[in-house]
């Protein structure tokens, strides 16, 4: 697998469209920390670590509005591991104007355009959601 | 009513929702340019104008893919009457990373982000598609 975060955003795309519960995946210490963002920004409703290990499964509880309308909409790698993305602290992307979220890792560790915003910090552009 | 194109985008929202086929809507000059982008772009099926004279009614054929899945997955309006929102040809938004279209005013005319900045023109960003 060249790429786990591409992997992990196709498994949750894939998951959504077919209105699964819940998806699972190979843990990482960076995957652990987008799904903890999933969780605190609201787009999923449960994070779950199936051993302690930092390999240990990942399993996501996905979230669903009425009419089983999927919370998100769109999920979008942006650096790869062949074209990597950065972004200074000031030039954080807005993610449709503020409607959608990036998720940036930083010194200060993985966080959300906001809060690299907030705490000044510039870093690699994960991938977006919206 | 105090933003024509945010009723346009309401409008063509609800419709989506609704899986209707068509959206109809009192026509302007900006609104007949921002559906003739729409339909280039590939975004929507057809777009008809009932009547010659400018403020006649639009009618907007939308487009749904497999699985009755609309081809447009959002709408926002990004400039508002209260609050105008312009943009250099340099820092032409990117919408979802080039994934969607932002729609520009221009002073040579309304077009989408990727052309106001092949016409090294800004302008003022009306709103977003993806």
């Amino acid at each position: 697998m060249t790429d786990p975060i591409a992997d992990m955003l196709t498994r949750i795309r894939n998951a959504l469209t077919a209105k699964h519960e819940t998806v699972e995946m190979p843990g990482s210490n960076m995957k652990r920390a987008i799904a903890d963002i999933l969780l605190k920004e609201g787009y999923v409703k449960d994070v779950k670590y199936v051993d302690d290990n930092l390999s240990g499964k990942i399993v996501i509880t996905l979230k669903y509005s009425e009419g089983n309308k999927s919370v998100i909409s769109g999920l979008k790698r942006v650096s790869k591991p062949g074209l990597r993305h950065y972004s200074g602290a000031e030039k954080m992307p807005k993610v449709l104007g503020g409607l959608g979220t990036a998720i940036v890792s930083t010194s200060k560790g993985i966080m959300t355009d906001k809060q690299a915003k907030a705490a000044n910090v510039g870093g690699e552009v994960l991938c977006f959601i919206w």
